[in-house]
Parts: C-alpha cells; sequence; structure tokens
C-alpha cells in the first residue's frame, strides 16, 4: 500500500506523540564596552533546572509557527522578532523521555539595537559559552547556528541582526559574531553594494573610539528575506 | 513561565496530536519522444479516493525522516532518491478532519535516468497537470516547487535530478522543466562551469536529432549538496 487511505492519514500504528515547539532566538550583543560583540542566545530555566529555549506545546487552536510566537512573546515582544523560520524537525524517538516528543524548531532574529532586558528566569547567553542545557536543545542551538552563518552567505539575513542604521564597521562585527571569525569590512560592502543587499543613506554617524571622520551610514534595501545571488541565468522571463 | 518545566515539555493544554510524513518526490520525464521533458510528482490513491503523496505515520521506532523514506519505498527504492530534505511542517489545526495531523513535509529528488516505472496505485504526474489532491497535498507539492526552484539558483542540488554523464544541452532541459520557464545553455555551462559544480569528462555523447557533432558529456563535481556561492569574504580562514 503506497499511501495510507486519505480518511485515517495516521491510523496504522501510530503511538502517543506530543509536539512541541523550540526556537533559538539569536541576538548580537555587546558584552562589555571594550570587547567585540558576541552572538547570543535567549534561555530560560526554572528552579535548579538545566536552561532551555523557550517553547512549549504546539496550541490547540494554532499553527506550529503561531505557537513558537507565542512561546518568545513571553520574553522578548513578537515586534521585536524581525525574522523567524522553521529548522529542522528533532523526532529522535528517545529525545525525551516519557511520551514521545517531536520537537518542531524555529530560529527567531532580533536587531542589535532592541534593548536587551529580559523578565526573570530569562537570559542572554553567548553561544560560545553556553550553560548546560536540557535535552537536545544544545544541539538545536547549534543547528540555528549553522542555518544562520549558511544565509549569511546567499541572503539579505543580516537585515534582521543589524541595526536600522549602522557604519560598515559594525555591520562587520556582526557578520563576525554570527560567523565566529573575522570578515574584512571593506570586501564586505564591496560585495553587498554591488548585489543592492545595503545602501547608502546619506548620513553619517558619531566618529568611533579611534577618531577621524564620521562614519557614513548605510541600512539594508529590503527587510524580508530574499536570496541576494541567483544565477543570472535563472532569473525567470520579467 | 517563559518555558515549560523541562521534565514535562509538553504538558499544559496538548490536545490529541497525530504526526505524519508526506513526500514529494520529482523526477523529470520525457512524456513523448518529441516533448521537452517535464517535472513530475509521485502520487498514489486508492480506489475511488483523491490521489495522495506517499506518506504515513511516523514509526514509533524511527525518526520523522526515516519514516518518510520508508513510506517512499513502497514505490522508489531508496537507492534512487539522491536527495531527500526537510521542507515546512504543516499544522493548520483543521487541514484535516478528524483528529490534529500534523504534516512533516520533505523534498525527494530522483535522477531522470532512474527508470520510471512504479507499482498499481502509484503513478508519476507532470506538475502542471495535477488530477485532484488530497487534503493539502497540492499545497505541499507547490512547496516543494518552490523550495527546488529557489535552490537550484544558489546550490549544486540539480545532482539530484541529472543522470550521471549528459551533453549540456541535457542539463538545459532540466532546469527548464523544473524552473518552469528556458534557460540558456551556454550561460548554464559558463556559469556552472566557473563555480566548478559541473565538469567535463572528455567523453562525447550520441549525436542528437539535429545532426552535427557528438555533443561533450559533463557530470557534476558533488554528489552532496552544496552551497556554490558563498561569498568569497565569508568563507571560514583555511
Amino acid at each position: 500500500m503506497p499511501t495510507p487511505p486519505p480518511s485515517s492519514p495516521a491510523a496504522a500504528g501510530t503511538s502517543d506523540v506530543e509536539v512541541e515547539t523550540l526556537t533559538a532566538v539569536f541576538q548580537v550583543q555587546e558584552m562589555t564596552a571594550d570587547t567585540d560583540p558576541v552572538l547570543c542566545v535567549l534561555l530560560g530555566h526554572d528552579t535548579d533546572g538545566p536552561w532551555t529555549l523557550p517553547g512549549g506545546a504546539v496550541a490547540a487552536d494554532a499553527t506550529l509557527e503561531t505557537s513558537a510566537r507565542r512561546a518568545v512573546a513571553d520574553s522578548v515582544a513578537i515586534a521585536n522578532i524581525a525574522h523567524l523560520e522553521q529548522l529542522a524537525v528533532f523526532s529522535d524517538p528517545h529525545r525525551l523521555p516519557g511520551t514521545r516528543t517531536i520537537a518542531s524548531t524555529y530560529l527567531a532574529l532580533v536587531p542589535s539595537d532592541v534593548p536587551t532586558e529580559l523578565p526573570h528566569a530569562s537570559a542572554w547567553h553567548p553561544v560560545d559559552a553556553l550553560p548546560t542545557l536540557a535535552f537536545d536543545h544544545a544541539e538545536i542551538v547549534e543547528a540555528a547556528r549553522h542555518r544562520l552563518a549558511a544565509k549569511l552567505s546567499y541572503t539579505n539575513i543580516a537585515f534582521a541582526l543589524a541595526p536600522s542604521r549602522f557604519p560598515m564597521s559594525q555591520l562587520s562585527e556582526i557578520y563576525c559574531a554570527a560567523l565566529g571569525y573575522a570578515v574584512d569590512t571593506t570586501n564586505l560592502l564591496r560585495i553587498l553594494s554591488r548585489r543592492a543587499v545595503v545602501v547608502a543613506t546619506g548620513t553619517v554617524g558619531k566618529t568611533g573610539r579611534s577618531g577621524g571622520r564620521p562614519p557614513a551610514l548605510y541600512a539594508f534595501a529590503d527587510k524580508q528575506l530574499r536570496v541576494t545571488d541567483e544565477f543570472a541565468t535563472l532569473r525567470p522571463p520579467m
């Protein structure tokens, strides 16, 4: 039988299954005034328990994505999530003890100029110095970081990490925090300009610590995710 | 409460949920000898019911991906699936009547030189001329096609649709079938060669219908998905 009868798609041999959402919410933050900014992830915890990603059971009246947004909203206002996308589903039969629980996971990004205060029992943690996390949550953070790094290379996803206007040196620091290695600011500006991913705003910012001329400020051309380098030959006819 | 207690991650207010997999299996096929090849999707059906994507309930002993592969294997041997990846999760509370069923969906690709025979009750259908599909299965086919088209533009994913060796005119037809519009064979070769996605094999194929010299045969350099155009500045240090 190649397919189940449409009237009972999950009838054959199903064991009890629960479905939860888990979201890795990232923000690039300056931990101290004189160190480079780092990629941080939002974690919560209850008394004495390990730290966990925000999430919970899928709501009876909502899709998984809406359930994920609601769970994050306990800590970060929905309006401050500049981008949210599905990551892989984690479905190892033994990922949790007890009833089998399948996790639909998400990546969410918060711009670096959004205030970082959180309610009690939540905190931002540098991704490179995580505390002990529950179950497979550390693996989910890793998958989210991997997806972010990949998309930085062929999309404009950095719009969701950057402030609304920025000197290129600051954007370079954001790429560096998210990728885990330094990028050359001049090359970054050249590529992102040529692809019309960032545009000059015609304004200048404050002079940096090292003095000199006030830096030109840039902004992302789009605030929606798009692939920034489709093959020229593969573009649909106009 | 920002996160559920780790010991009962899906405790609060869960209704009954079932989880199924559904996979859009694509192959580019020549429907007749004198028409261009088209993108086809694997469908099954029971007596009188609408057509469905291959799938079924998540197996108690397996991950969703393994469950998806097993469901496809009723029609197409696992070894003939050159690439399989997760698509979005479909979780509308009312996508199916009865018990809430969440679908974890997949895109699977079969090279065009794999024989196309199928067991009874399964058939390949051109994506542009689908019969009536059950529930949201047509929407899932559309999402799979959209993902495929996007990835053709920034990855080597066509390796999973192409035969092991091919003249560029044939690869161009495969791109055209998958994208829904014509691509220029010369430009395609130029870009895919420059990015080292396809390589010349040093062999030639049969002379085409229009006569002339036998065409050079090419092959994909990799048989694993990779992003083919990371920004040069974003590559990790060696």
